[in-house]
Order: structure tokens, then sequence, then C-alpha cells
């Protein structure tokens, strides 16, 4: 067990989740299973009541007292709105989100006229291909990172909350500045779904496409997997991280491109250095990608990283 | 049991497996089971005796009678010179190698004198991302599609031979035409790891490579696999199909330069068209590949598919 030093954990009794989607229902069938009572809103009252009915918590009821944190779980584009409706009408003492960039959201909920010291930026490090309210699981961020990105006039004690709250899903908490954020995830998330969305998209449309697929194998499946992921999400988050996204994705086109040209060669051993070059870069790159992937077992303890 | 028409399998009672790779060995190991008499040879003597130590066969002595089938397990750029030896020492009857590419070959093999009645080029669909005698399994082939791309010279009975093989690895054998298995490849696993490569080789050399692969997660995993393959394999494959990989590699860059660019383009919605669309076709493509990916489940028989 790791000694904790600092304040101890704020207790969280009542939460409210604002969107009843894969993330949202997820974090409240883990809240529920740590015994901490769960309100639920969605505008969509089919998901709220399938939520509801997976024991994800209560539908949230007007007059209810204002929970200890309210987890707002809708698109990237709508948080900030969201946020600024729910401090208005007095739904909790501290507020968080989930969506996958921050710089933008902060800034939004700034310009909108949030109180940002009840406000801690977060995004838990975990999905699925699959969304919706149906594919909640209260193990989704078991042993996860989840990103807590705290402004300048975010309050410490809003902040220690919402660290308990990613403690009780089972998540380790790291602190990142939300520029440092949105970097992070352009490279290890946004680039590489549009990078396997533009493969994917090679086999759509052909009428040859059955023929070639008789010979698929693992690597093919691989490397599409998140190519199956909800556009309308996705087309959200890119918005909200263009630039850090576009500028990954200008170097990984770079070395296809020298790969291609390389390719178009007339024979010389001397153009087999650029994809000798990019196939050993690629070596290296992946050792160091499972070496991320195998530290990410679950741990005791509340982890903080500054950066 | 599925009914089959024609002449009946050649029997096979002893193979000759050259190159104690990953590949060659895993046949080995395949006919092993099926108690088939395996030879083996390799020019690493290390290979080889790693090979008898496995199970996999004894090693080939000198004087031994002509296999049933002679199996070459050699680089791609090997295969063309190891087929004329082999045939010119009269090691089997019917010739055929597991190399991952044929159109180029099968030229090299013409060009260079061999016997191309014999000789039937071919290409089972199985690998692991590591390679080495070490890594050889007897099921690597089961349930997975074995391409077999005779050329015009190919002797029926020599391509029959060889389906037999097919099968008793477990293996299904699906007919293709150099150029068609080319192509093929190309965009199902040639194509796929420079991609995965260029991805994976964002990672490399970075001093903020472990800060942000903190956050990764099972995407950036997934997409990454490959690209742990061998570069040394991987060069030679590359060398042997460069146009149908820059075909398929250019296609590719032109859509991620498209988002790119519309991602770096001053807000507008009209830009969120290229990123939808390139989304969507992913969605598309990704559900060929996943319904294809579960068709390779094993299957009694043996099934030829001409293309």
């Amino acid at each position: 067990m790791t000694t904790r030093t600092g304040p101890p954990a704020p207790e969280i009794r009542h939460v409210t989740v604002v969107g009843c989607g894969l993330i949202g229902t997820s974090v409240a069938l883990a809240l529920r299973a740590e015994g901490v009572r769960v309100t639920l809103a969605d505008h969509d009252p089919r998901s709220l009541s399938e939520a509801v009915r997976m024991g994800a918590g209560l539908a949230l009821a007007a007059g209810e007292p204002p929970a200890d944190v309210v987890v707002i779980a809708t698109p990237p584009s709508t948080v900030a709105a969201v946020l600024r409706d729910a401090q208005a009408r007095g739904l909790g003492a501290v507020y968080t989100d989930v969506a996958s960039t921050k710089g933008r959201i902060l800034s939004s909920a700034e310009l909108t006229g949030c109180d940002m010291s009840t406000y801690v930026p977060g995004h838990p490090m975990a999905g699925r291909e699959v969304s919706g309210t149906g594919a909640a699981r209260a193990d989704l961020f078991a042993g996860r990172k989840w990103a807590l990105c705290p402004g300048p006039a975010t309050a410490l004690l809003a902040a220690l909350t919402v660290t308990e709250l990613a403690a009780l899903c089972g998540a380790q908490v790291c602190l990142l500045s939300p520029y440092a954020h949105d970097r992070a995830v352009a490279a290890v998330s946004h680039a590489p779904l549009v990078l396997s969305a533009a493969l994917a998209a090679r086999f759509a449309y052909t009428r040859e496409g059955a023929d070639v697929l008789a010979l698929t194998g693992r690597g093919l499946y691989d490397v599409t997997r998140v190519a199956g992921s909800p556009p309308e999400l996705w087309i959200d988050i890119l918005e909200h991280n263009a630039e850090a996204v576009a500028d990954m994705l200008e170097q990984v086109v770079d070395d296809l491109a020298a790969v291609g040209a390389a390719l178009r060669e007339a024979d010389g051993s001397a153009r087999w250095g650029v994809v000798a070059d990019l196939l050993v870069r690629g070596n290296l790159g992946r050792e160091l990608i499972v070496d991320a992937y195998a530290r990410r077992a679950p741990a005791e303890g509340v982890e903080l990283e500054a950066a």
C-alpha cells in the first residue's frame, strides 16, 4: 500500500453524471460498485433509461441536492455549454469532464463565463471501439491513466476531489498541462485513428475487395481496429485537436512519401537506406510502445506526474 | 465433410524443408504431426540443430532419396537460386516456396533456368511478429489461406501435390495469378506494415517519448503491432513487391495529406466533409475487413478459388 501524503482524500458520496454514453455510464457503474450514490442525466431519454436499467444510477430529479462531483460526459463541442448550464443550476460542488481534448474546452469554458475554480478538466485514457450506453463496463478504467489538466484558477480541493473520483474508478491520475495533454493524445490516439481509417478506407467500395481480403490476416485486422470508431464522435475530437493532429499526420506523411518514392526508384541498393531507416525506427518506437503498454498494469495509490 | 472431385490427392510421405526459420520450421512441425517424414536443411547450423531439437525432422544427409515435396522457406531474394540448386541436386519430385511475393521470383526462376513444370510458387498466409526457429508452431497454418500461384508450365500433379501439403498443414489453398497475389498482399500485408512502422517511428528517439507514452492505450498498441517485424526480412519483401506497395502507399498518403490540410484550414464546417468522408470510408472498409477475418475460421476440405 502506497502511503499518501497531503490532505486526506475528500469523501465522495453522491455523483451526477451528465451524458450516458460509453464513458459516462462506465464511470457511473464503477462508482455504483464502490457504493457511491449516482444520479444520471441525458438529453436522449432512451440512453438515460438504458443506463438506469443497467444499474448505473437513478435519473436526476428536480430539487436534488448538489452532488459532490458532476461528471460531464458529453461530446467535446458541448462540454463548455453543459458545464455552464450545470453550474448555473447548482448541480454540484465540483465539476469535471471526460472529453479527449482539453485546450479548446478550457478556453471555451473561460470565455462562456464558467466558474473555473470548481472545474477540473479531465480525460480518462480508456475507451472501446464500440460506443453507446450498452457498451459501458464498470471496469473500463481499471489500471488506466486518468489525465487531469487543472487551469490556473482550479481550487486544490476540487482537483483532489476529482483525483479521488478517478481512484474510485480504479484509475491512476496524471497531471498534465492542457497543451501537453493535447499533443500527447494527438500522438497516441487521434493521429493513429486517422492513419487506421486511411488504411481501412482502401478496402471500402472496391469490387475486388472480397478477393483481396480473402488473404487478410491478423496484421491488417489489428492495424485497422480503431478505424471502426464512430465518425460523429471523432469528427468532434479531431476538430478540437486539429493542429496537433495535423502536425503528427504531416510527419507520418513525410516518411510514407519518402518510402513510396524510394520504392519507385530504379534498382540501386542506396535507395534501400530509406526503407531500412523507417523499419528500424519503427522497431525502436514499437519497443517503447510495448514497454509503456506493459507499465499500464493496475497499481495501488495515486500517481501525480507533473508535465 | 466436403466431397472432393478430381484426381485423388497425391500421397505425401517425405518432405524436405530448406530454411529453418519461423515458416519453414512451422511447416515441418505441422507435417511431422501428420506422420510425414521430414528432412531439414539450413545454411545456419544453429537454426538447423534447433529445429531438429524441436522435433521438426532430421538433418538432410547426402544420398537421401528425393522427397515428394521440397519446401523452400528462405528469404524472397534467395528463392530462385535455392530452387535451381535443389533441382540440380535432385532433392525432390515437386518444389514449392513460401515467400511473400510471387511475380519477381517466378521471373527469376525462369531466367535462371529452373524446371518450371515441377515448381509451384506458394505463400501460406500466416506469420507472427516474432521470427526465427524458436517461434515456430505446428498450428501456425490451421484455418489459414495458402496461396498457390502456378505458372503456365506448372504440371497439374505438382499443383495437386502442393495443395495436399497445404491441407496437411491445416490450410486452405486459394489459386491466384502471381500479379493478383502480389497486389493483394501489398494491400493486406506489405503496405499496412509500412504504415504501422511510420506511426511507431514517431515514438523512436524522442526525449518526451516517455511522458507521451504514459497516456498510451490499446489503440496505438494494436496499430503498431506489426511495426515490430524484422527489418532485414521486410526490406527483402518490399524490394520484391515495390510497385504494388508504392501504389497503395500513395493512395493512403493522398488521403492523409487531404485530412492534414483540412485540419489546417480556417474554421468552416465545409472542410469537415474531408474528415467525415475518410472516417466513414474507414468504417466501411473496417466492416469488410472484420467480415473477411471472421471467415478465416478453419474449414474442412480444400477450397480452390480461381482469380
